[in-house]
């Protein structure tokens, strides 16, 4: 079976609303058992550490060493693999970085400071976070770029250390994982993944240093472990399966739209393409280049499964209808295929990402555009951003209430401390208060 | 028993270390019992909705009314409540709703766009978010000074829609709540609370609408119910117990220390007050202010055990060491009630909020400083942030590749792509790539 036949759905058709929620709908959360196991994982790190941590990366990545210092990638090996690395292949990891770090250098969230009208000095202190885990994938294929799409953002915020966790089935490391490593600067490193990597980062080992913070993307065991450590540490976000969403006017070049779409259809079989056009003709023109292209694709399999369970073809009546529906669905990355792209974005109001014209096709986003591929997933652009530099910096409110500016400020937070019938909070602003009048 | 002795710790003896970790140890997540009570409301709300909640706000909050309906807050009422208000407690709200008000609108963290060397232009785009639920807890006593904390910071971002959800346990309605609800501009409120109240807001039911984000500080089946919903929700966080951490440095009134000591453990049995002084005579002149003043506080019992529980009085060799215990605590509030405080603060790493100079105290931070009284407990503050306006705003990444620019940004995709095994990524950027060139 060469082809891939993708679901049609008409706004028009009846019975599309149902249909429309119908492929939206996604298991959020783990599966029970998957929550049970990784529970099982996370607890069993928490009371056994370096020993537990040793025989779970045995048992599910298959590495066999006696002592947990051996999981340690160390900076040698970074180096030496950045070393090894076809000069092209440097490049472009190196252009990338460089890219990264400019978004984000302009991300970072300010302090301020300022006097009130009694002369009373408040504030909002901003300082990046001691120490971060870096979870990146690596059971299915070998990222790299998501060691610069989350590393670079924490070191443009000035996070104190960097300790990243990266799975190596079977005892193979990858160079261009730890190649970029090195060029994001990656203080320390070790090859766990699943739960017990987000575990042993969370509460720490004898030898996985406690971090503040576990961010990254991940499968269903390293999400329902994130939300399971919540709390000790801060996380992110809990990923979902990544999307795509492409408004087309049929204006833009057919292969790139099919394309657009299969590269997003290859990352996993729950991974979602949809693709939203008032022109049927376009719609199958794009059916057709999809099914010309699989055959030349590595990953086609997964490409078909997940064109076959979440993708969809869209015909909407028209650009209005296709912005209304983007909004409902929140994508993680919303491409805007159509000539008059800019007059359509201010009706977009919840995305991930945008990338405004065919050119800015999402895979540039993947990559080498410059803001983090790590977004929010499944409807959370409601709510969530992309990971950024704000993700590795907390704010601290400072107060300075000074002598002369006391009386207003006791006197407010006195009465309504009475209203709340909290009278030591009444008195101890009282106390102050009968100074300030002195 | 009028005395409540705190307990006293020196960091010179034996088995301080041991005995500081256990002062902090506090049994984070909720116990099992309440995490199932929860996640059992909260899908019996998720399931059967208003009829549910109906169900639940008899049994819990012993309100008994047979439509959903009736459990709204109406706008008029929210008015005549402001109405209602004796002038100086109005005046004060008012007040503090100003200052809260002035704090914020420093605060929104902006968008950005630039061009790259290339034409490309990246940017980011911020905007508030659709519909906000703002939970106040109205259990042991009424906050209207959490509605200020939590609504303000979501109306200066700019949020659509606001929605607080506030219990009435017995069906008594509180009038300060009410009128704070009208000061900072809610929308809707409902009288529900609890883990049903959160369930409701997370989903909506026919009455209650679903929300994209909720907010605010809550008990223990509120925190477990929050952290069964995020996901399809965003939450702020999950708060513990809250605390107050003192360095003094004796040169402070005795009376004022004692007081902020007092007026924290007031809160609930589980709040932690702890002072850190070198000067044992100092803490053994705030033991007994404590003593002298509890018998005049009409929450004393509430005071005995938390300070028995939690509280302790820390002898330090000097503020070196009290700066180093300060940040292994990261406490919600951090008070520095020492000459010298503006030296001391470049060594304060993690705090929620930092009173510098004994004149501030944390009570004015609970009420009319300005900043939101909404802090990280229980060790957060190393990773967490005050509630704020950007809790209320999300980011977009917005890519817009040129025609003239793409080329360079496509190669560097498709050079990664093929190091990660992803052909079709790979096919997707050097179809335009070709474009580009040709």
């Amino acid at each position: 079976m060469n082809c891939a036949a993708v679901r049609r759905l008409d706004t028009r058709a009846p019975g599309f609303a149902a249909a429309f929620d119908a492929l939206l709908a996604w298991q959020a959360g783990a599966p029970a058992d998957v929550a049970a196991e990784a529970a099982a994982i996370v607890e069993e790190i928490r009371t056994n550490g370096d020993a537990a941590l040793l025989q779970l990366t045995r048992r599910i990545d298959g590495v066999d060493v006696a002592d947990a210092a051996a999981l340690e990638l160390g900076g040698n090996a970074m180096q030496e693999a950045l070393a090894s690395l076809p000069a092209p292949d440097r490049a472009a990891l190196d252009a990338a970085a460089k890219r990264i770090r400019e978004y984000h250098e302009r991300q970072p969230q300010g302090g301020f400071e300022y006097t009130d009208e009694f002369g009373n000095v408040l504030g909002q202190r901003v300082t990046p976070l001691d120490r971060v885990g870096v979870y990146v994938p690596g059971g299915q294929a070998a990222y790299p770029s998501t060691v610069l799409m989350t590393v670079l953002p924490a070191r443009v915020a000035g996070v104190g250390e960097v300790v990243a966790a990266v799975p190596t089935p079977g005892g193979a490391r990858n160079a261009h994982v730890l190649a970029a490593m090195a060029i994001a600067g990656v203080d320390r490193a070790f090859a766990i993944g699943g739960a017990q990597a987000v575990a042993a980062l969370a509460y720490g080992t004898r030898t996985v240093p406690r971090v503040d913070k576990v961010v990254g993307p991940g499968g269903a065991f390293v999400a329902a472990a994130k939300r399971l450590v919540f709390g000790p540490v801060g996380i992110d976000s809990i990923a979902g399966p990544s999307e795509v969403l492409v408004i087309a006017d049929g204006s833009a070049e057919v292969r790139w739209i099919a394309l657009d779409l299969l590269s997003q259809a290859e990352h996993d079989a729950a991974a979602q393409a949809l693709l939203l056009c008032p022109d049927g003709d376009y719609l199958d023109r794009v059916q057709m280049a999809i099914d010309q292209l699989l055959p030349t694709l590595s990953r086609a399999d997964v490409i078909r499964q997940s064109l076959a369970k979440r993708g969809a073809f869209v015909q909407v009546r028209d650009m209005a209808e296709a912005c209304r529906l983007a909004n409902e669905v929140a994508p993680e990355h919303l491409q805007l295929a159509v000539r008059d792209a800019e007059t359509l974005l201010p009706s977009i109001r919840h995305a991930g990402a945008i990338f405004v014209g065919a050119e800015s096709a999402e895979v540039l986003g993947d990559y080498s555009a410059g803001p983090s591929h790590v977004l929010p997933t499944f409807g959370t652009a409601r709510y969530a951003s992309p990971l950024g530099v704000t993700d590795f910096q907390k704010r601290t409110s400072v107060v300075r209430v000074r002598a002369g500016g006391l009386a207003p400020v006791a006197r407010t937070a006195a009465r309504i401390a009475h209203a709340e019938g909290l009278t030591a909070h009444a008195a101890a602003a009282e106390a102050r208060l009968a100074a300030g009048e002195g």
